[in-house]
């Protein structure tokens, strides 16, 4: 199981509140807890060529991680392509909190995205609406974070094929927060929190559902399925009826 | 259209605080609001013979409303067969508030269809999360309602087919509140609010939801699947590949 | 109800075969059938300035059909963003046989939206699996065609929130050929039969479904979501606790 | 991972024809490959006492296979209830073939569970449409079996959560044929193929496949949801906005 963590991080070399609390970056921190959880894990960012994410790179990853939030218009549109086409091929990514608005997401999706936000540093609830679903394994009733970024409905996505999470928030709103897609062979998984300004990542529920979601979205091995012209109908033996 | 409201008309009796709220019952306020509305509206009750649903009374309801709360286990096992083979055969139902525990509604669901709640006149929000669903024409963004009894997840139904409202509550709580469900030829919905000691019903949005509902929930003119045995391969002709 | 046939109107100017069955386009028969189903019909194709897709035609139009086949990739990127635009607005669209293969569907859907096909005028039977939808409203248990091009499995689309057709076809493959999707405040058919080389659009059953799906797909009327940042808190009033 | 395979077990022991294929019953052949693949695997018949299901076999087991067809009515009530109670709980429970007319698949799905079926020895291919599902793994496209019964839409099930294979039938019909489902926080994995007069459950495919399901519907380990009244409000400190 190879993990590769993509972060922005651009946050925590900005803004000294931010390198406070993740001062070698967000994705040092996912990585060195998916490490501990027994995967291998690498990390990439935005500003390493091809943004860390050569073919090479993609084409040994089983799962992919995203946080971006300040420069979703400075990824290569190549580059997202690319991205694309790995998890058509197969390949899990856990998009993670303000990268909803990410380019790859965005493609991946087929709409805006958009949502509500405020930072208000309210309380926050993930409520398990799916309780037998294995990313919600060994999780309680509701993840409880006392500080984060509120995102509220409308969430512009398409219905999720499993509805995993619910957030609420003290201010009067909901959310859609963690939901499972399927593109291609890939598997997909959005999970809300994680605001920059927030030690999230530290908390030990939200690692545990990073790591499960991550075993979730492993590829399966199976042959890619085949697309165009298929056998002409004289060679179909055996489809006369007897 | 011919609209059915059911009501177990119980605590309207037994309690000067409802009564108060709904004189007549809580039946009446929505069959006079669906008749403003211009659907062909008729109510039953459970102390009717037959709790007033006769194969006669349901044969002719396109949509049946159910509101029931106190006596769920006095409804008898043979009415509960009888609405369910209804919708089996096309009738759309209309689950209101306390009606989860119904029944019908368990029997359709498959599940034990339990929750929270805590009744403290807490604040309610409504969120509208599929936009484009005719069960959200007209309604803004969220329905508030100040004073409601609280629902709150788990709530041990199936993953709905579409989830149209989300509910958050000012104790810390969220609900999938307004969802679809269909069984056989008929269309479920499952709403939510209306809890007896409460005004909801008279509630412009909310009864602008329970009537987009209905015309949801209205049967199709199709010819009813066909099923058992099938015929013959030899009577198939035009199967041969030419 | 404002409806547009939109055609790529290529296929009939050029082949022979293909102009004996449709000498006027595809979309004119389609738009000639709707019409005479009460709807308010236009058409548009391919070589009309701007594909004959204005921003005020679109504006115009509450549900937009779509068949093209040959010159997919000679639509114009910001008109495809302009549809996408729309459909994200509200409105409706039906996407048509071999337009699975359309820029625009491929955007809307975040897939490559590939399958097979075999062109060897095999039976084709479109079996309804989701028997109270409005689309299979009137339509019989199955629809069959006596010659069409197979479509066969995988079809690589996220999964459908709902399946309404399952096509079989007689050389030995399946299809999901009747599939409804939302992106953001509109809903999309697509819908598989007509191959330009069989007079499919002509059958009544065809047309009842196109008109359905017409129907089915129309905007509702509400107000968009409200997107971005969010009142502060401190001026939710009545959030404290009583 | 203990799994229990339950079946009906008559036509074994009624039927020389069925006899020479399953000479010690379905179940033996299935318990012996689920024991090839590594699973801890007990068997159960319906003329055991408690049909071989007391609480003590279901509180120690975590998937139960079902295989019925001539003595769904025999199946005692209260057994039925204890399954459903236990899926519920969290059991897995995979469906086998004529199972969809057992008590248990009814009650958990509040449907019919009626289709179409013939028994006419054709060609039966299932194709795969989910194609990153576990359930699919090391699957090819197709399943083809050589003779089968055939079982045909529309099937009167609810809309699955997920859709992972569509079966073909060589005299025309179509059939959702591996379907999954959930119920409280069990898991369902309802698969077509295994008509007693055809060694289908030798076939090395079908066999993969119903490993992939036992392993898809292992429970989690989570704690159960809380239902019931919730905790007042004033007792929901750190709720006031700061």
């Amino acid at each position: 199981m190879n993990v590769t963590v993509w972060n922005e991080y651009r946050h925590e070399q900005q803004h000294e509140e931010v390198r406070k609390i993740y001062p070698a970056g967000i994705h040092q921190v996912l990585a060195s807890e998916l490490g501990v959880q027994g995967f291998d894990v690498k990390t990439a960012t935005l500003d390493e060529p091809e943004h860390g994410l050569t073919e090479d790179v993609l084409n040994n990853t089983d799962v992919l991680l995203w946080w971006g939030h300040l420069a979703h218009e400075e990824v290569d549109d190549a580059i997202v392509e690319r991205v694309q086409k790995r998890v058509w091929d197969g390949m899990g990514l856990i998009v993670l909190h303000s990268a909803h608005f990410s380019k790859i997401f965005k493609k991946l999706m087929g709409t805006g995205c958009d949502l509500k936000w405020r930072e208000a540093k309210e309380k926050e609830r993930l409520w398990v609406v799916d309780p037998s679903h294995p990313i919600a394994e060994g999780i309680d009733e509701y993840i409880e974070l006392e500080e984060e970024e509120m995102y509220g409905e409308h969430f512009d996505i398409p219905a999720p094929d499993e509805l995993v999470f619910l957030s609420w928030f003290q201010g009067g709103e909901v959310f859609r927060s963690g939901a499972t897609f399927k593109r291609g062979n890939g598997k997909i998984f959005y999970f809300r929190p994680g605001h920059e300004t927030h030690p999230t990542y530290y908390n030990k529920q939200i690692q545990k559902v990073i790591g499960n979601a991550v075993k979730w979205a492993t590829p399966t091995t199976r042959n890619s399925p085949v697309y165009g012209n298929a056998k002409p109908l004289e060679k179909l033996e055996g489809y006369k009826i007897k």
